[in-house]
């Protein structure tokens, strides 16, 4: 079946569910989903609608008429018109296992999204990403530079996406390129958001004997102690377990967050607000 | 803040949720939850407003003007008019984890609801339920019976309740007993619903060296094996837990699921549709 | 460092880890991990030591000197001597999920196993194992045949492994195919050990609107209701769900089982008794 | 069955695991579990023992005889011989989730301790600790001084414990008390250690819609930000939970983490060593 949804934010007030609900009763659009939040004098909406009666046809036909509606309550919104495929950059460093299971599941047709590229600043994974049918870039780089991310930029422009997605891209970005490269960016974080960012976490966490440990996924913004959290996972382990243990174990916490907040961007579900945010169900 | 909230179940079809947002809408109350499910051609929505500039104040002028639509959509419907608070009814037999959980919760505040009495097959917990400020029966019995269930049943209808909870109540009680409580009843068994209704579950779990064990709340309806699912919840154990380290674990999950099915029927977030039921956020 | 490793089956009795224990101080093997466990008068013991400074030099001069103890307690052992690389076969059909993990985590050098073949009664794989760089046979079968079997047991007797995995192999393999294999066969499967045998699980979770799916990893033995788990899982689910979504959600504890039970196989960390499994740590 | 175990710490080497058993088997000790652990060049082993048969009678007679191997290895011990009943005393403040969830299950008879005493700085829980038949003693303090942790200390030696409970007791110990204390003392903390040491957690966790909240049980050490983990807990929250609802999931968290430390604690399968805890299975 054929829907739309809209992810709707706007600042509190009475009627706002009413006014949403009304204009698709009469552009015949039956509603399917909808869940909302209030906070901070903020709202937020997400409707999912059925498209078969629904009488406005496209993207822009909907736009231009919910226009009067998005200017009164002043809203900002995120609109999903039947099910148009996301497209999604994939950066990547030496460490491939996120990587890697992003594309196995594309390949099980369990995203429906394209993937115009992967980049990387090393070469390891070039032959096996090209087996599996992905363009591979890889940027050389001995070290951090304006050079560098210019070779990333460059690859963005001509691949245009919706998203970029940080399968253990291990530099940090710099304001400039966050700001140049206009979307929105994904990472996975071997930390426990917002705290224990710490530069070895294997070791830390093992020298403590930690009884959980755990990763984030979190949308990129250039506050580096403010990224708005996605999702948060833990896996139980031992005093016994030593450090090379630990970091296979930490990589499933990291596929498995990652793995989430794909699945959820894709399906319109998240929306950042200041340095949160919301997943909706 | 004063809230309302309502539960609505009707047969699926257009503008129900556009209905009742115009009806809240009319009467001038701010919608500030709602969350809907569609299935088997059934809908199911909770709502909940803000009761301040409400223009209906009361239980009854609430039912009396939202008629119309209760009937047009042929709906059923469960009213929470400013969190009446639910009175409920506690049976347990000679396994008192679940009720002292409970109690102890009651005696935090965190429940918030009247619990007219506990109603017992054993004496055991009599004094220290008295103790805690608690009205206790003994119906005493050596086998089950009709005189028995007699006896449970003139509590029931000396303290009227919204709800009857099981608290490991380990009889299994007849139709005819189900039909003249006439109410709600939770119960928390020491199965993983609809499977693993063993006799004995501590030894059947231990002899297979299974890994997780497991219990289920749900609510009691006449046919055995369709008791619709309220929550489930498993604990991790080994091969090296004795019967007895079992049985601790299976009491946690066993108060864990009671506890949780109790907080969402307290608030107001079950439905039950044949044999499953629906558990809101 | 250099390892051995051994796990010992036999009746109960005293002295007997002081026996072990004993034999590794006279030849100079200093221990590492010691686990064990007794049950039903049989007793488990699992214990490691440093190859380095031990006197016995090979597999061979090890089980020799060793073998007065093993006769004198009447044990089973299962031994794993400088870790000698363990050689898997891959079994699976029409859903190549986990089959697909496994091939990863191996490329990701997670597993340090060599896997001499990957065999399928679908051809859809094919092209993308061979890509990876793993040898793809297709034994083409309309239905389950002798035949069939036959193809499956030249591709063993071909490949002399230590252990078959059945990646989602969805035929139920005769009691003469699993004497003529002759090697231990871990399976995953989508039922809740020993129950949730079904046929549709997908549907009829849903249609019970469970609160959280499932998966088992099992050795196979000829009598289906039997097998032993290794390990069990599950992930929690609502009632918005549809079948789909739990399609994939299933994949995911189908996944975390059946890799945490090649770890555990490869670690020799395993051991079968009667119909259960023991897991050490 | 009537057993003894140990916990031994001593500087790693060879044949400590040899010389322990050995010195069980000459007593005529049947080993019935085994665990160990090396790391740092540190040694740690738990040992248990059947009694019947064990020619040793006594703990002191244990300690005589054990004491050359003690000697040797220079050896630290904690003997359970017997399971000789542990006594500990609780201290708590206004928040009495943990103390009335022991409490609940030493009525249980799931601990089998002894409670010699409550102690509090407040006295709201006088009248219902004592009406569950233990002793409470309320030392009131305007604010910390070292008169009130006179109060403390005077009940402490009045009432010999082996440890002491801090369920939520929420000031923090002076150096000088942990010492004249002169024993284990063990807390629930609202951190996800070593992280996460929030003046208002329910607030910052607010503030960031974090997806996990946790709590961490612990020693007692006079360096605050190098307490030793002994168990650590999360559960899942969303952004629509307000601050009231945190803090009932964060109870949960705490009381689950307090039990496990505490029956950890009272079966001998804690050891400290330096900032790091030893759980055995």
């Amino acid at each position: 079946m054929r829907t739309a949804n809209i992810i709707i934010t706007c600042p509190d007030g009475p009627w706002i569910i009413r006014s949403v609900t009304d204009f698709l009763f009469v552009h015949w659009g039956n509603i399917s989903f909808l869940e909302e939040h209030n906070e901070d004098h903020q709202f937020f909406m997400r409707v999912q609608w059925e498209l078969e009666n629904f009488n406005l046809s496209s993207e822009k036909e909907f736009l231009d008429s919910f226009d009067p509606i998005l200017k009164k309550f002043d809203m900002e919104i995120s609109l999903d018109f039947d099910n148009n495929k996301k497209r999604l950059g994939l950066f990547c460093s030496r460490e491939w296992h996120c990587l890697l299971d992003i594309l196995s599941r594309q390949l099980l047709w369990e995203l429906e999204v394209e993937i115009p590229y992967v980049a990387s600043n090393s070469p390891d994974m070039k032959e096996l990403v090209e087996k599996l049918g992905f363009t591979f870039y890889h940027i050389p780089t001995e070290k951090w530079s304006d050079e560098h991310e210019k070779g990333f930029l460059e690859i963005i422009r001509k691949h245009p996406t919706d998203v970029i997605w940080l399968a253990r891209y291990m530099k940090i970005l710099s304001h400039d390129f966050i700001e140049k490269a206009d979307q929105k960016i994904i990472n996975v974080h071997h930390s426990f958001l917002p705290s224990f960012v710490w530069a070895k976490p294997y070791n830390e966490a093992h020298e403590r004997w930690v009884k959980l440990i755990w990763a984030t996924s979190h949308y990129v913004i250039p506050e580096l102690d403010q990224w708005p959290i996605i999702e948060q996972q833990v896996k139980r382990v031992k005093h016994s377990h030593d450090i090379d243990h630990l970091k296979l174990i930490w990589r499933e916490c990291e596929k498995e967050v990652f793995a989430f907040a794909i699945r959820k961007h894709i399906e319109n579900k998240l929306v950042v607000y200041k340095n949160r945010t919301i997943v909706f169900e």
